[in-house]
Parts: C-alpha cells; structure tokens; sequence
C-alpha cells in the first residue's frame, strides 16, 4: 500500500552535518521494497566506541541481543549494518546465524572481529533474515563509503515511515566544536522502553565508553523513552551512539564533568528532535500531543500519568475528533494507577483551565478550548495536586490511517 | 449518531426470568436521550443484601463512592437506582449531593434510609448530575414497579451500546431451585477493573453478605476482569449482586460450603456470559477474540499476558485486517513484562500450532491459518512454556467503527 505524508511532518529533512569518522553507503537489497535503498552501512573509525538503549522486550530480535553484548563487551565499534523490511526477530537459531554471518563478513571487509560489527533490523517479525542474499552486497556497500550520506541513511532505514528523519547539532566540549548527527525511524509500535524504532547518533566527541552510556541513558529518558504512538513495544528497537573520538578536546573522563554540559544539552535536545519526528509520523497521525503533567508524587509518577493519557484509545480518538473530552483525561489519570486526588486535580487544554478541584471550572466556556482542539499541536496540561514531580511525553492523536495501516500491513 | 448493530450481537435477548423479590420500572428521563428509557429502578425485598466489585479508578464517581460505602457498611439493600447518559463523574461535591439526594427520595418512597439506596450512573463525565429533574420522576416509576421487567432494565441502562444484555439461569442451593439473573451494559472504556460497564445480577438465594461477596470476588476476575476492549478503565464500573433471600433453601453460613458448588457454577458461567456480551459489543467490534495463555509463571502472569496481547492496538488491526501476524503476539508477550522466554515461546492461531520454541513452525502453511482469521471468532493461544499458570481473556478487534464512535461520542 501506498501512504500518504503525514500533514505533521516537516517541510524538509535538515541538513545532516558530517561526522568525522563516519562514512556511509546504502544499496537497494530487493528483499523486500522495491527500488528503493533498504540497507545501509555505518562505517565507523578505529577508535570509535559506542552506547545503546536497546528494547528490554522478552521476545527481542537476534540483532538486539547481539548489540547488547557487544556493549557489554565494552562497546568497542567500528560498524553499524542495518536492514530495513525484515526485522529477523523470532526466527530462533537462524536468527542469530544470520548475525553472526554478517558480523563476520563486514568485520573480514574492515579487518575488525565480528563483534565489533553491530546491527539492526527492522519489519516484518518471524521470517528468517537471509544473509546469503546481504553478504554478496557488501563489498559494493564499501565502495561506495562516503563521509556525507547522512541524508542516504535516514531514507534507507525507513519501513511505514512516510518521511525520512534526521538532525543535526553543534556544540562544544571544553571549548572545541563537536558534531553530533543522528538518523531514527519509526511510526508504529512506538512506546518507552522503546518502540520499533531504530536511531543511529555520532558524534566526533572523543569520550569513555562508560561516559558516553551515563550521558546517554538519561537523555534517552526524556525523549525516546517519552513518546508513544500505540503503546506496543518493539523486538527491535535500538537507539546507538556512537563517539569516534576524532575532535581534539581536553580529555573528559567523568560523565559529572561540568565540561560536558554543553554537550549533554545538545545531545538532549537532538534526541527530543528526533523522537518529536517519530510521533509526528504516527501511523495515521494527524494532530501533535504534547502532555505535561506536574503536582505527582515524583518525576516517574508523573512520566506514567502522562504515558496514560497518551495512551489512552479514547483520548487519542477524542483528540482526532477535535472533541476537548477532558473527562477522558481525568479518566485515564485514574486508571494509571498512580496516587492522584480527585478533588485536587486540574486539567487545562491548549493553556486554558478546563477542570479544578475535582470539577469543571465555574462558567466554563469552551469555545477557545474548541478553537484549540482544531489545531494540529494540542497541548493537554494536568496538575495532579499533591506533590512536585512533573514530565512532558508526546503521542499522536488516533485516527482511521491507523487502522488502515495496521490491519493491512503484510498483505 | 446512529449506531449500527454489532455483527457479533446475539440473534436475540434471552429470556430474562424474574428474581422474587426484585421489582423493576424504567422511564424516560429526557435528560440526555430522547424517546427511550434510561433511567431505571430496582426495588428489593426487604433483607436483601448486596456485594459489589467498583472500579479502582482513583478518580470514581460519586456513586462508587457511594456504592462502596454502603458495602463496606454492611450491604444492606432496599434499592438500585440507575441512570444512563451522564456519569456524574468527576462533578466534585455537586455529585455527591445529587447522589444524596437522590439516595433520600428513594428511600422515602420505600421507607428505607437513604444508603440502602444503591446507585449508578453511565456516560459522559464532568457533567452534574441534575438529582432535581430525577426526583419528580421517581413515585411513577414505583407506581410501575413489575416483577417481570428485567428486559426494561437491560435497555434502559445502555449508552453506546447497540443490543441489550442479559442472562438468566435455574441453579440449586442444598437442593432448593434458586434464580440467577442479570443485565450488562458497557463497549467502549471496557477494561479490567473495570471497565464502563455497569452489571446488577439478583438471586433469590438467602446468603449472608461477607458470603456473597467472597463469592462473587473470584467469578469477577474470570469474567468481567477478564475482558478488554481498548484497556481504558472507566470512573464508573460498577457490578452488584443481590441476593433477596427469598428461596427457602438450608441456612449456608459459609463460602467454602459444598452445597455452593452448583451455585458458584452457575454464577461463575453467567457472568462470563454476560462479559462476553459485553465484549461482543465492543465499539466498532467485528470480531470476537478469546486468548488463552498457559505454561506463564502463575495464574496472573498468564492473564496479564493474556490482556497485554488481548490490549495491544497492533494485534487488534491485524485481526481486523484478517492477518495472521502472530509476529505481533510474539511483540506483546515481550511488552507485557512478565516472565517468558523467546526460545520456549509456542502460539497457535484457530487451533494449528504455528510457531514453537522461538522460530515459526518447519512447513508452515499459513492456509488454513488465514481462513480461520476471515471468521468471527478468533482463538489465539500462546504457550509460555516455562510454568503451570494459564488464563482465557476475551477481546475484540479494533476497527474503523471504534474511531467513529470515539472520535464523534460528545458531539
């Protein structure tokens, strides 16, 4: 089936700055798109290490398992190879053969051991990855390197994306320019921890391995972590960042160190970027939620009373439906399980107080509040009342195009 | 809007026999619908008891709260009062003091204090309830009072339902003939714990209270707790069992009595009966989805993997699309959080295994598969294969008729 753009996405794809010690190709695999490019290699310099959050489903693909032990195994990179239509996930023995037979053919064509080779796959689940139809590619890949393929990667790592998704930052550390340039994908099956949603970061920073984790896990947080679209959960999702240490900085090896504050800045609010394009690309999406929630009980109470609100059916057709429903708000508050007042609780829609102390506010008049629900970025505001912990999650509105996406999928 | 029929509804009512010592009479109240009954009243015989399973939502209505103070009270019971078309949810303390009110008018009329009048309301939240329109209506519904009326309560207590809900069964205690009737209503917001659905079921067995309610408990959780339409909890979810102590059975003091085992039975069935009424009604529903987990670590862990697939947006299209995508089973049993192990992981879908120990069967032939996904009823059944646990929840699909009833319900 052919989608049609999302009417959230941006004008453009922005310009992707290169990383240095990055280079990039894509090719066309024909395994299952049709001319277009659907793998892509990350060549990355000696030198390079690199940190994940990867999905902690119970059922996650062979690649996944494969990236979590080459971080473990201290994170040493110096290849990213990722496929896009075939997510080689439960496809048991032959699953991770797979990866090991890719592993080792791009590690022979860089002179890297295989473990040093990391992967990712996404789409279809349950069908064996054929790595005798990759490997003859690879060769091709590597000839092709290029430092400025930012642009070819986002478009090549695609699956019902309906556009490609990138950005670009320059910060500092101790006073020298670094880069950072990230690639993801994703628009269904998109919830923390984390989505079918792959991300591939650098940067030229030349940082610990452990460093680059300690920053990383907090920022992945506060955005990937912080939208949904459905509330499923990937076997495959994998965000990597990766510093090839090829900037000439003072030596950093503290992840406190106040040198990095620029940069944990940067990576943060690329991150958010990101993740803000991936729920903007929603299966079916048409209208941008941003839901903050202050007054719980602490930071992760109010993560998961917001994560309820986003997720929630009703909610999300209530918003598609440009209906300011703001029962269903304190309904889905209810319901997240966490502690919650009802005659403390406040609600406002598009900046204006709808609901307080446990009712509707006196002569309430909805039309600015209709106006508001028109938009394409609502802003849903909900006050829990009885203590200090707040965040901010972003989700999609839910409307037909994701039916119509989900229910045909495969055929 | 108008609503068309579920395809899934039954061909008809059931039969719905009398309880003795419960009278009913529905009446128009013209608040919210126009031209159909929605406002019903229950008279129970003197000495009736009542137990009750409430939704959990800590933002509940005024009348949970109500409800739950009566039982908590001691169950008592002269009456249930039911309105549908406004939740009186979250209207602070103008909806308790309509619930007060109307408590008060119906005890006056039956010469009962004001809580031993149950009461539950369904619809739209945020809405005060308007006791001074009900009160005037209440002595014509006395007036009215029949003791065959059960198929007037079933319609008059629905909202976006499209058929009314109901069963009945002739059980034993101690070789005494004793009824079991009820009616349901509820499709949209249907979760566990519960869900917008209201249930008042009547016995004319003499039970003690703590004994109803200990009985009552467990047929919950295998029925209306077991049931999801889109996982949103409602503020408003009510289930009470009367027993008037009408039937001249042997005195039963205890739940563990043996001579409960037929009456257990019967309710257990009957409220699994009219749970899958219920979800046969789901908004936009076209198919019926029973999940049955085994071999998960326990008995619960079975069913929240059960409901973590019965829940998940993805599942539920590529069952409206007929796709036998077991793929995004294998997703939800990693998302549900519970214990399993990719690689002892079987599903079946419509009886043929077809996918065991992490990878899809050798042969698959997915023919006879695809057929059964074209039907009505959907099996779904996944072995954990790590323990005893096992568990049945019942779903449906979620289809473009969920959205244009969700999207449009306030307008």
């Amino acid at each position: 089936m052919s989608l049609k753009p999302s009417p959230l996405a941006p004008a453009a794809l922005p310009r992707l700055a290169p990383v240095p010690g990055v280079r990039i190709a894509t090719t066309e695999s024909g395994l299952r798109y049709k001319n277009r490019p659907d793998l892509c290699l990350f060549e990355l310099a000696p030198g390079s290490v690199v940190a994940g959050v990867l999905t902690r489903s119970l059922t996650c693909s062979a690649s996944v398992d494969w990236c979590k032990a080459g971080i473990k195994g201290g994170g040493k990179a110096r290849a990213i190879l990722v496929n896009a239509g075939n997510a080689n996930a439960f496809t048991g023995k032959l699953g991770m053969d797979a990866v090991k037979a890719l592993g080792a053919a791009v590690g022979k064509l860089l002179g890297a051991p295989a473990k040093q080779v990391f992967q990712a796959s996404t789409g279809v689940i349950g069908v064996p990855l054929p790595a005798e139809k990759l490997t003859p590619l690879l060769p091709g890949l590597q000839k092709q390197l290029g430092d400025d393929a930012w642009e070819q990667a986002a478009r090549a790592i695609l699956t019902t994306d309906t556009y490609a998704k990138g950005a670009s930052v320059a910060t500092e550390i101790a006073g020298t320019p670094v880069t950072i340039t990230g690639v993801c994908k994703g628009s269904g099956m998109i919830a923390p921890d984390m989505a079918t949603m792959l991300a591939f970061v650098a940067t030229d920073a030349k940082l610990p391995q452990p460093v680059l984790q300690a920053i990383l896990a907090p920022a992945a947080d506060a955005s990937f972590n912080a939208i949904t679209v459905d509330g499923d959960t990937s076997t495959s999702d994998t965000l990597l960042l990766v510093a090839t240490g090829q900037a000439k900085h003072a030596k950093v090896e503290r992840a406190g160190d106040p040198r990095l504050k620029a940069f944990k800045a940067a990576l943060r609010a690329l991150l958010i970027d990101l993740a803000q394009q991936v729920v903007k690309d929603g299966e079916g999406a048409e209208k941008f939620v941003t839901v903050t929630v202050t007054g719980a009980a602490s930071k992760g109470a109010a993560r998961r009373i917001g994560l309820a609100i986003a997720n929630s059916p009703l909610v999300k057709t209530a918003i598609a439906g440009a209906d300011a429903n703001w029962g269903r708000v304190v309904m889905a508050v209810g319901k997240s399980g966490e502690k919650a007042d009802r005659d403390r609780l406040g609600v406002s829609i598009g900046g204006v107080l709808v609901a307080a102390k446990g009712a509707v506010v006196p002569g309430y008049d909805e039309t600015p509040v209709a106006r508001h629900m028109k938009g394409r970025d609502i802003l849903i505001e909900v006050d829990v009342g009885i203590g200090k912990g707040s965040a901010t999650v972003w989700t999609c509105d839910l409307t037909h195009g994701y039916i119509d996406i989900n229910a045909d999928y495969r055929s």
